[in-house]
């Protein structure tokens, strides 16, 4: 790594970023795979630990890099790794479990409790030159896939597995509250399922035109209305008189989850994808007597990545829409700013060795 | 059916019942019975129609006979009737439904909206001397059964339902909120599908004494405390340090629910089997970062009478031990007033055709 | 139904057909509708009763009225009947189940022992010109659905229904043995399941042609060497060198079928759609020590029609690619004929009352 | 672990035993524990092994040591191991998986294709004085659960597993194929999971005896008649007409693989648990018309272990009944002698360190 910059982006406490140049790592286990980081995608947490230094349990105490959607270049590879070479290109899936938890045993690592994932206090996160990680956890990306696109794979991963807690099937109709990013990348994922309906709800009239070029079938604006009304004109104005199969909430705000529960078929299933308040008042009567399934989803786990990067690969969903800007590394304080300000869908930042 | 009473015990309105003699049932289809009902338990949903008049969007505007827990005799058969002949005892399955709906296709006959169900406004009740019922709701006692407890089957299938949309599989740590009738079945049930742990919640103390002689490993008395001091308090004094495989709320209270999800491990499941306010204040988070699932339960479906009257026949559940009193038909009402002061935990009455 | 004909094709004995005008089918209860039959397609098991007059168990032994493939004209509705109206296309299911056993109470209605199925002995078939119908077993086309196309629903409804059993899921590996018409929807269901690779088997290189303009992204003609060596030049040839994810046998082929099983993956699921002789050599130890799942599938069951149709309707699967010719209804044998060379995929025969 | 016996029972090559002393092992990664072995079951695999030098692939090609069914007592544990420690009792799970692949990652451990199995060429077993494990491969045994009791959780697990894979629920009838150690255990485990009717079918009488002692409700014994008449027996003599929900084959014969499908219901499920010819005529008409399932069962799996010592710790299991024999560590080979022989169930050796 002779002459390669490990310059990092560091919050230092709320509100307070800087860059840093800090050791290349060393790989931990001949498992491991260094990576050159090529480009890095600004998630909301990212920007919820750079405005507030916290979310939830987890709280900034010493300076942390951040960053963790991330693809690049296999820079080094240990001893045992077999499957990857130096110059590979991959998406970087960024939370390491412990593979020996009852979580891990049973195939649900993204629930591990020693789950060390980038830029979760107080693990440090990718937007930095060079980036260690398990082989397993890094995806080779085809030719067609830039790397950019690689940087993608992870929300698109989150939106894999959100669909897959609500087991969609095709023919069904899915609802999604939120054209974010990844209420975005939920609409796309279920159309990739086969979902012959797909209703992506907003409050803001210009994430759904663009939804309606991405993924959705129907689109409905959210009035400030009782969440009952909202539910029974979504059913009215998207041809489902009995209500959804499958309600994904990608949005965490109150309003939107009561809606959910009422424009829930009988017998349908509710996934809750997005973060907000700890407690909400929620219809838990409606819930229970339409016998209604709800699932968490938290992450990703094992095969979301991969079928992530399937569905871009194979053209069924297209990232690059996505992709509002995409800056130099030092200019990665900008590019929060302007996640920070709303005006964006997903800002790429280079890696500090990467020439834009 | 000469010279055979077919009193019936009628809800008039809010608080007022009422003995009449109705004419004897037709029969309407070849594959139906006509039961002479020998027993009837008191249901809480019973008694909350006798005291307002209606649950949910179910309204009474019409005198309406009530009780739908209920075994007798079969005293007819329609011509395409073959597995029951008359003077077979029986458990009636009270709700019937169309069979020909999206629900009833796909095997949730349970959810059908066209669902006719016994004291359910307008449909009359099981409090009466004889009762229709399609011959495949009808399920034969075997010698070793009462008809006491085969009025029991009832609440018995509600529990059955309960723990198979929590899927409880062996070796697993249940709890229930609520002692009550279903709270102690689910209890049971859970067991009998071998949970290890089974613990019961209430906030009275004599409940949970009886929990802990009917089927609970462990009892917990709420305190008044947050849900997450009472969820801490029966996780650490229940041996669960991770938490419940699946907890049930049988008690539809609002404190009971939020304490249910902290009480969650890590990947658990949580059923709403109680009913009560529409709306609740629900940590949603909480549910959410744990990737929990959450299921509604609504009565019962197929499969459960059968197995609830198994699980009473091999003596996995002694149902006996919940009946509280048995009063004649003319006692109907003291024997709701008995349930209304909540110091008992199932009362029978008699049909009118039955001798005590 | 004054001046129409009820003109039916009837099988006598095994190569024994005829003409015979038979009363039209009076409605046996309310929720029936009369089908006024435009276009019928010829299925495998047709042509097989008519040669050989009997399938397994069911032995023709009275004249039979032959086709179960259907759709038509809603030409007179029963007065229960709230969804059609006279007028209205429909692709027709062609299996009544009893509604009452077992199997359909828990959703199974295609295990149904009392299942009445057309052209199935000794229950008439659709090759006529009226034929009466449940409500709920017949499906409105949408106008950009033709009556050509309605009639290739009920195959697409067996590719459907075996895919499910299958349990497909997007990004998997998909091998289906046999490229006949239910092989060939087989693959094209498995694809709008979001299957990536798609590989269709067969002895005849004129169908792996067929099938790779149709849904198919790989094919493989099988060799005359072992199964294991035909199953090891799919992995190679193909791209799957753990095998694949789901393999589904649509031959009923004993080499096809063991072949089957070498080229799933440790894990893997096979289905077994295909009929063919009662009783093979199985590989049952590498069945087992790969841990695999296999699944019978038998006709169709509640939601099948309806999504076959849903993939017909939104261009998922082109169905009129199968249509190899359209004969008049005085045609009916001369098309027999032709499906028994084998030289067509699916021939249609217009119904009597049809214009063409 | 000064002056203690590493003597160990080895394999030289088919039919050619002896005790030789081997290096203690040492610990190769933080998360191992050193086991001192107390007792080991014998098993069939052991057995052939001895006779034949192989199963399928795995050819003994060294000298390997013998054993894989064990408890022992910690000597020592490495540097991260928290919830072991010196002293405490374990039973082992003998088999170590990469926990890299794609089968460790989605929690079927039991498919990973580099998985290190005791006593399977070239890995050494664990009739020896001592055997390092993963710590999170080691069960640590309740007070009341003996040494002895825990050699015999692996073969319980194995029963816990194919009892899983069936998908057992209260109320069904499983039928079980083979009443040797496994097929006993599947019976004991099937009725904990709540099984109704448990059918043991074997072609010993005495086997038999032990079963109905055992778990069993019903016994079968086979008949030298064709597999569908031995499955017509099963269903008349043990109240089953319409077959049995689950099929369990412990036999790995090939007339038991058949008449299990024939005594499957329709819509049943079947399990491959024994091991016996690669090949075999399997009535795969019966079992697609059906539409039954069948699942391959290998070894066991994340819980397997953890269920098994759950069922005997609360005595749902009593094991100890299995125990035909305990021998010391220099009787090994009369103890293999008389498993060959197969006049005994459970035989176990004790470990070279123990008293006994």
């Amino acid at each position: 790594m002779d002459g390669k910059s490990n310059l990092s982006f560091i919050l230092n406490k709320p509100k307070d970023v800087s860059f840093g140049n800090r050791p290349v790592p060393k790989l931990s286990s001949p498992h491991e795979v260094l990576v050159a980081i090529s480009w890095t995608g600004i998630c909301g947490s990212d920007v919820h630990y750079w405005q507030h230094g916290g979310i939830g349990s987890f709280i900034l105490k010493e300076p942390m890099v951040l960053g963790h959607e991330s693809a690049g270049v296999i820079a080094q590879v240990g001893e045992a790794v077999t499957s990857l070479k130096v110059g590979d290109r991959v998406a970087v899936e960024p939370g390491y479990p412990c593979r020996h938890c009852e979580h891990c045993l049973r195939g649900k690592y993204n629930l591990c409790v020693q789950m060390v994932f980038a830029a979760t206090p107080p693990v440090h996160g990718t937007l930095t030159g060079f980036y260690a990680a398990p082989e397993d956890f890094c995806y080779k990306l085809p030719d067609n896939v830039s790397l950019q696109e690689g940087a993608l794979i992870e929300p698109t991963a989150v939106g894999v597995h959100i669909v897959r807690q609500a087991g969609v099937q095709p023919g069904q109709s899915v609802v999604v509250m939120g054209a974010g990013p990844v209420g975005l990348l939920c609409a796309a994922v279920a159309k990739a399922y086969g979902a012959s309906t797909v209703v992506s709800v907003d409050i803001v009239p210009g994430k759904l035109e663009f939804a309606k070029n991405f993924a959705s079938t129907h689109t409905y604006l959210s009035q400030r209305v009782s969440a009952e009304e909202n539910a029974e004109n979504i059913k009215k104005t998207c041809g489902l008189p009995d209500g959804a199969d499958v309600v994904i909430d990608a949005s965490g705000a109150e309003p939107s989850i009561q809606a959910s529960i009422h424009t829930l078929k009988v017998g349908g299933t509710y996934v809750q994808g997005g973060m907000g308040k700890s407690d909400i008042t929620f219809p838990i009567m409606a819930f229970a007597s339409k016998e209604a399934a709800a699932y968490g989803s938290f992450r990703y786990n094992h095969g979301d990545y991969k079928l992530a990067l399937e569905l871009v690969a194979s053209g069924k969903i297209d990232v690059k829409k996505l992709i509002s800007g995409q800056v130099p590394f030092d200019k990665a304080e900008e590019a929060f700013q302007k996640v920070l300000e709303g005006q964006v869908i997903k800002m790429l930042i280079a890696g500090p060795n990467e020439k834009i």
